[in-house]
Order: structure tokens, then C-alpha cells, then sequence
């Protein structure tokens, strides 16, 4: 054990005041909630959960706390560092609610109420993962209960083990599928309530309610770190230009809060490149410019940061990728038969219109391969396996060439992903989990089912954060998933007009030209508090 | 500027209390030095600095400290934490000893020294610098001074500029340059002394002399932060086997450093590799062994260490990579029509000796089209480019498929190299620099030339650590480069009878087939000791 984890193991997190107390919280009822759009079609799936109020813990005292409970918790999809908190928060306010209260974590997600494998949560156990990172103390899984028969078998397994309560720990998917359960079982009277707590490093869980998913931070500071350090050496040996890919498919969150730390040469963000309708040559120009300028200024080096789901955010490219996986799932014989990648081109350039031949000519070549390869059985292309990093360097090289540029240019490639998801947590994230665990309990002792911890205040100081509930369905919007309409959490994409990327817009030009960068170094557990206990910068923003 | 950044710039690293009081340190001389080998050739090379004595540094007040100087530095190769401290040790070395004393640094390395580029440094300027990472205060190269031409620019512009010194921070190969400069001057009766500072992440500069080079300990603690984190999601998401690629490509000091601290599931050693002249099926079969032991543990996950080095290590590929160089290089034109892949390994196959064919065959194809790619000027493969985390995954894949084997096996791979290089050096790094160029002044301004700083007791307290000189010939042996006999200073590969290797020969079994693993966590710079104040775990092992 290192030296770090022995340490880490005695942090105690600071719960917010008026929550603490055990015997001075009651959950009041707040004003009754609604989706913001669909109103009709949610209120039909969710006929017994839907448009119930917001849950407010305020002073006051009742036995309700103290009742007995048998309590479950999964934790779903991606680690995301404090998970391990959100379980102890909840394990210590199930033992302050009342001695005999039992928890029980399933394995590896939702998968593991399916196959009904758990463990119970004892206190010698809890201790060895208070303040650590990962979701190892059960594991995690990706598995969603979806159909009829997943459903039943859930039903069989919770109501079997007695449970009265169970947390689900998960990004917006896993978050939808805790209201579809509270829905399931209160439609069968089960006394088993849902409550869900916000879960993402990709911080895309986010809305009027939410402030942050808890893992953000961790992972933002981790990611940070490295890019800090990279951006050192970089004008010391000056001579690289550093594209770095960083987590975050559905949105540009990390991309944009990593700027903010670590002040790069430049930050793509994926919402302005679809906002704008950018071109790949739009891009290949605007970032092939700022190469030249640096040149003529001395600095042969830069550090770029790229989020990992750019190419679905490029228009043409979207549309390319849609017509490449038509092309190739109904030419598939005629293609099969092309061994080699001059081929393949020119048949896609011979088969899909003019203008996507030439996105697609226009591509460097290990990303027009990678377009071709490995179809997954619905068809389509694996983008996430797409290095979006040699993607964008591949074009600036190109537009070198094609302008007959002599500027020097030299690309180095990171992915900065499982490294951050796992982290020993921040403090920040250690005391937000410790105290959405905590409340968990309290809606689960009050029977808030179906609905999703919200903690607010998040800027100041964890004393003085505000807990409480709000049903998921005010989160939903209906979207088309494999053909048919589902309720869905909307992802928080990037406010182009929002103060975080407002912000950083308000930057750009003068860190694109800099020499000098932003050095955040490694996440600090101790010393002062403004090394040691900073929220997010984008929430400062966005909180101010 | 992040708070971390502000708050660094205000630690004071706390000098070895023998040297800490200029006007009561004095440099006695050693007993004469020998090099180990090559002693005539040695001394035939190094005319008036072979053979001289080591440099005590003793109680005792002497007016030589006092004497008017002007200094110049270097900070040469790859950037390594610390750089900036062994500057400000060295400042301040200066400013204690002579109010006028003045220090100049030259820019990117050697170059500077032959451009003649060099800025002065002030005391505003070192204040933003200290316990920085990076070389950035003047940039680093990789030039080096080997021409008479460059002699005799070096020659023509140290002199003009007055210097009564120029410390060398850098490698083996630069100290090597510095012996030589150091030479060239003595011969020509030039004033100008010349001291090495010993640097290099990679660990591979030390010897009985120098327990460390600086930057080694920063570098390994932040690839070891990045591994825990990593092996912790292994076991949240238990479903990854992960292949890390390390720097070090002439040893595997920093992957043996990163086991002994984050206790992965293997490290491969290439030193070991070699010694038990090791096959690429014998490695193959060892590590399938090992995912299929695992497997049948319920244990489909794993964190496998790889020095970037490696394939050079295993006889059989550094044969065949000399064969494909050869090869290539005689039959260029026959082999420029071949277009495919599968031409090209059909015409190597035919081309070489059978055993060696069969070695490329097993190959996985990725790598074997890596070693068929981009020849250097000299006709070499550029070894460095290779893939060697692919290549160790690759050919558990392809074993696994020939035992036909349905055990599931997910590979991730990653490198980490740069961002371990300019992280703010830890608190070791940051006083182990601080007092090298402060006893870098000191050897100075004694005229100790052709001394490379060492500094020992480097596992206890910095008050109790003892600073001195060692002639660098001491280090040196003669080798073939580049078709002639040169002297080097020996590189330290990692020895396989040392404390270091045998700790982890002794765990790895147990190590391989945990569950569990290490998880180090982020440079503490704050905190108790224990995670503040620690020296490298191999230097503790060798020194204990």
C-alpha cells in the first residue's frame, strides 16, 4: 500500500451543515416538477413518478430517518473517481439512520442484479475505500435493464433480497434506466424506492439542477497535470507540436475545462465546430495559419487539445460516415473484394456524390482507412477507435504541403483517457460524493424514489452546500434511439454562449500566439487550500 | 499562473549542512583517480585532466570562494525536473560567493554556446524559475560539440565572453562532451573550468559515485501515478489488459522504479530479456501463460510494463533488425517495386537466413511493417518509432489464436514519456538540484575542471547528504561510434544482481497474479514526509 493510500484512507470529508445532523433533517416536499419538453409522452411511461415535487431537506425532526431499511447500490458504466465516497456517505448515514440497516453492493453494475450477485457492505469494508479512486469495491458494468424479461428478473432479485432502497450510480443512460425502474416497481407496489446520483467524468450530466458529476474534477485535474507538464516541455525542447486527445464523446466539456487549467496553444470544442458548420478545410486552414504565425515568431512547438468525438461533430464528415456505412453495407461483395486501400478509395469516391469524394479524398490517409475498417454489427464505424489526435495533425500537414509551406512541423500524439477516470478523488470530489452518498440515504429513507441527488452551492464551502432531490423525468426529453422513441436525460453540451467557453473564447487569440503556458502540476491532497481544494474552474464560471 | 505554480516558487530547498556556509567550506583533493578500464587510452585522450583527484569538500575558510567569476551554463538533451534548480543553486552558489559575479546561460543547449546566444541571468529572473520543471529558462538541444570547427567556436566564444566556468547539465553523453571541453581547454591554458551536473530521467547515468541522476525521481513518481490510476480502473472495469510503454530506451531503470512502486502485473525488464538471451515466442508464451493463469482466476485484466527499448534487447530481433538494415540497404531498388505487405515479407523471407525469417514471420504485421519502414540516413530503422506496447500485445494475440485459446483478452496500450520529463520536480528533485548547482559553484570556483558534481547520503535527510567531485574520466571507457573508437561514460544498465532487480524478482510472482495492485497517487508536494520526502524506491533499496 503506498504511502498515499494509507493517508487517503483518514480524510475526512466535511458534510454540509444542515445535514449533518441526522436527528434536525426532515425531506420536505418542494413545488410540484415538469419536463421541460414531452410532457405527455413521459407522463404516460412514467404514470406513478412523473411530475412529483422536488424533494427539499430542511430542520426539522422525525422517525422516518430511523426506519429500518435493507439498501442496494450499483455503480454503473465508466469509473469516476469518488464513487467509493458515495458509498461510504451512504453506508454512514444508513448506520446513523439506525444500527441494523444493511447495504448491499451488486457486481459490476446493473449486470449484477440480473445475475443477483452482491456483497454486503460492512464497516471493516467501507474503511478500506473510504477517499480511494476506481469502483473496484464491487466493479462496474456496462449493462442497462431494458427488456421485459431484464425487468423481471430485476423485480425477482430486489424484491427476494428485501431491499428497500437502491442507489444507482451512473452517467445520464444508467440515470435513465434508475427512473424506469422506480417507475417498474411502483407500478407493482414494491416498497423498493430509486435514487440515482450523478456520475461522469465527461461532465455532460449537467443542467439547472446539477452543478457537476462528480468525477469531473478528478479527472480535468489529472488530465491537467500531464498536459501541464507536456506544455513545459514543450518550450523547453521546442521543437513538437503536441496533439492531445481527451475524453469526452458527446460533448467538449473536459477539453474546455482542461484550457481553462492548463492554457494551451489551442482547444478545439467540438459544439462550435458543429455550430459553425466548419469544414474540415475550415479547420485544417484556421489551425495550418496558426502553425505559420508561431513559426514567424520562433515557436516551432504547440500543444492542442482535441475531444474525442470531433469527427461526428464536423457536418461533412457526419454525412460521410452516414453514406460510408450505407455504401459498404449495401456494396458489401463488391467492396470485400478490394484488397488494397488505393482501391477501396476510388470505389467510395466512384459511389458516394461529388462533394463527400472530396471530404473523403481530403482525409489524411490512416483516417480515410480508418473509415473503412471494422463496421460493428449494426454497420457502423467504430468512431470512437478513430484517432482523432493524428486526424487533426494529418490535416495540418497536409494544408503544409498543399501550400508548399517549409515551416518545421512536427507532431507528437497523446490520448489522455483511462488515467483520469480512477484518481485518488480530489477533495473537492471526495467531499461532493461523501455528501450525495449521505443524501442518497435521506430520499431513500423518505422514499423519494426516482429521483436524482442535487447538491448546489458547490463554489463555496462544503458546509454550506444545499442537498436535496429532484425527480429524473424533469431531466427527460424523448429521443430516437434503434428506431424507436425513448426517454432519455439530455446531455449538457458545451454553451457556446456560456461564461466557461465565453471565457475561454475571450483568451484564445492572445494563449494561441503565447509562449507561455499555464503549469496546474499534480492534484494536491494537502497544503493550502488553493492548491488543495478548488472546484472546477468552469463551474467557478459558471456558478459566478 | 496556477496556484500550484505561485505557491512552488516560494519552497526553499535545504542545503547539506556541509556546504551551507560559504566561508567555512573548502575543496581538499582526494585520492588520484583511475578510470576502471581503458586507462592508457584514456590518458592519452584526456592529457591534462585524466588521473586527477577527487574533490572533498571540508570545513575551512579560504578566500578562492570569494574570487570574481563569470560563469556561463548549459542545460543539454531531453528536459528532466530540476533543470531550473540546479540554476538557482548555482545563482545563488555565485551571488553568496561574489556580489559581482555573474552568470550566463546559453540558449538550447550546446548550440548556444556555438551560435554564440546567451542571456544573462538576473535575480528577478531565476525567482520565476525556481522549482519549476522544464529547461525553459534558456531551452535545451541536443547539439553537441565534436568538429575541431566546434571546438574552436566553443573555444572562440567562451573566451571572448570572459568565463572563468561553464557547467554542463546534462546526460552521459553530454558529460562526456564536458570531460572533452574541459580537455580542450586545459590544453590551450584557457581559464575556463568546465563542471558536469548529472541529469537524465532514464536512470542510466550512475555508478558508484552518483546514486542518482536528477529528474529520474520526478519522472518515474508521475508515470507511476499514471499506472496506479490505470491499474485501478483495471480492476473497476475488470475487463482491459493494459501495455504501457516507458522512456528508457537504453534501460529499464524507470519501468524496474515504476514496479517497485505501483506493483503492476508485469514489468518486463529488458536487461533480463537479454541476459536470459530470451526469444520473442519465449516472451510470448510467459505472458500468455499469464493472461490464461488470470482468466482462469476470473481475472480477464492486467497492467503490463515495457521499456521503449526493449526489442533491441531480445538477441533474435536486434540480429533480424540488422539483417533488414542490411538488406534494404543492398537490394533497394528490387525491393522499391514491391507495394504490398505481403510482397515485401515474402521477399524478406526469401532473403534471409531461414531462422531469421521464421523470427519476422511471428511477428505481429503491424510491427513487422514498422522494422520494413523509414530508414534512417545511415540506413537504420528508427527503432524508437516502433510500437513496442503493440508489440508485446501483438504476439500475446497471435499465441493466443495458435493455442486457440477463447480466453478473452481486450488490449489498451499507452505510452508515457513526455509528461514525466517537466513536472514540477518533486521536493527531492528540487533539493537534490538545488544542491548540485550549488556545489557546482563550488567546484568552480576551485577550478576542480573535468568534475562531474556528486552528491551521496542521498536516502537521508538533505542536511545530512555529502556534495563533491568526481573527474569524469573516472566514468569512462572507450567504444565503438559511428565506425571509431570514442571514450563515453559507461551507461548503468539495470543489474539483475542488485538489490533493486532481486526485490522485484522476489515479488513479481505474487504480483502477477494479485488481484490488487499499488496505487501511488499524484506527487504530493505538501504533507506529511512520508508522501512529500521520499527518495526513489530503488535508491533506498541499493543504499540500504
Amino acid at each position: 500500500m503506498s504511502a498515499l493510500h494509507t493517508l487517503r484512507l483518514k480524510y475526512q470529508p466535511v458534510l454540509p451543515k444542515h445535514i449533518v445532523d441526522i436527528d434536525n433533517v426532515i425531506v420536505e416536499d418542494g413545488p410540484k416538477t415538469q419536463s421541460k419538453v414531452d410532457q405527455k409522452e413521459l407522463s404516460e411511461l412514467f404514470k406513478h413518478t412523473y411530475g412529483l415535487p422536488a424533494a427539499k431537506l430542511a430542520a426539522g425532526r422525525s422517525e422516518e430517518i430511523h426506519r429500518k431499511m435493507r439498501c442496494g447500490f450499483i455503480l454503473s458504466g465508466g469509473p469516476a473517481a469518488g464513487g467509493h465516497n458515495v458509498v461510504a456517505g451512504l453506508y454512514d448515514g444508513l448506520m446513523k439512520g439506525n444500527k441494523e440497516n444493511k447495504l448491499f453492493g451488486f457486481k459490476c453494475g446493473a449486470g449484477g442484479i440480473l445475475k443477483n450477485e452482491y456483497i454486503e457492505i460492512t464497516s471493516e469494508l467501507i474503511d478500506k475505500y473510504r477517499n480511494m479512486g476506481g469502483f473496484d469495491i464491487v466493479g462496474s458494468g456496462r449493462t442497462k435493464i431494458e427488456t421485459d424479461e431484464q425487468f423481471a428478473t430485476a423485480f425477482k432479485n430486489i424484491s427476494a433480497l428485501e431491499l428497500d432502497a437502491l442507489i444507482v450510480v451512473g452517467g445520464d443512460d444508467s440515470n435513465t434506466n434508475c427512473a424506469l425502474l422506480a417507475e417498474y416497481f411502483a407500478a407493482k407496489n414494491s416498497k423498493c424506492v430509486f435514487v440515482g446520483v450523478p456520475k461522469t467524468i465527461d461532465g455532460d450530466l449537467k443542467n439547472e439542477y446539477i452543478e457537476v458529476s462528480f468525477g469531473f474534477d478528478t479527472a480535468c485535474k489529472t488530465y491537467s497535470e500531464s498536459i501541464g507538464n507536456i506544455e513545459r516541455d514543450a518550450i523547453s525542447s521546442r521543437k513538437y507540436w503536441h496533439f492531445i486527445k481527451l475524453m469526452g464523446r458527446s460533448a467538449s466539456h473536459i477539453a474546455l475545462e482542461a484550457s481553462l487549467q492548463a492554457q494551451p496553444t489551442y482547444a478545439i470544442v467540438s459544439e462550435e465546430v458543429e455550430a459553425k458548420k466548419m469544414t474540415v478545410n475550415q479547420i485544417a486552414n484556421k489551425l495550418t495559419d496558426l502553425v505559420v504565425k508561431r513559426s514567424q515568431d520562433g515557436l516551432n512547438f504547440g500543444v492542442v487539445l482535441i475531444p474525442e468525438g470531433l469527427l461526428e461533430f464536423i457536418p461533412e464528415v457526419k454525412v460521410l460516415i452516414e453514406q460510408l456505412n450505407d455504401l459498404l453495407a449495401h456494396k458489401k461483395e463488391e467492396y470485400a473484394k478490394l484488397t488494397e486501400f488505393a482501391q477501396q478509395k476510388a470505389f467510395v469516391i466512384e459511389h458516394i456524390p461529388k462533394e463527400m469524394g472530396e471530404v473523403f479524398s481530403g482525409l489524411p490517409d490512416n483516417i480515410a482507412k480508418q473509415l473503412l475498417l471494422d463496421r460493428d454489427p449494426h454497420g457502423n464505424v467504430n468512431v470512437s477507435a478513430i484517432e482523432t489526435e493524428t486526424f487533426v495533425s494529418g490535416i495540418i500537414k497536409n494544408e503544409l504541403k498543399r501550400r508548399g509551406s517549409k515551416v518545421p512541423f512536427t507532431p507528437v500524439h497523446h490520448f489522455f483517457g483511462y488515467e483520469g477516470r480512477c484518481a485518488f478523488p480530489t477533495n473537492f470530489d471526495a467531499t461532493y460524493c461523501y455528501a450525495l452518498g449521505y443524501t442518497s440515504f435521506i430520499l431513500a429513507a423518505y422514499k423519494k424514489t426516482g429521483q436524482i441527488c442535487c447538491i448546489s452551492g458547490l463554489k463555496g464551502p462544503s458546509t454550506e452546500w444545499i442537498c436535496g432531490g429532484v425527480p429524473l423525468t424533469v431531466m427527460m426529453n424523448m429521443e430516437q434511439r434503434n428506431g424507436s422513441l425513448k426517454p432519455v436525460i439530455q446531455k449538457a453540451l458545451v454553451e457556446l454562449n456560456g461564461k466557461p467557453f465565453k471565457y475561454y473564447e475571450s483568451k484564445r487569440e492572445a494563449w494561441a500566439l503565447a509562449e507561455d503556458y499555464a503549469f496546474p502540476g499534480a492534484v494536491q491532497y494537502y497544503g493550502p487550500a488553493e492548491v488543495s481544494d478548488q472546484p472546477p474552474k468552469t463551474l467557478l464560471l459558471e456558478q459566478n
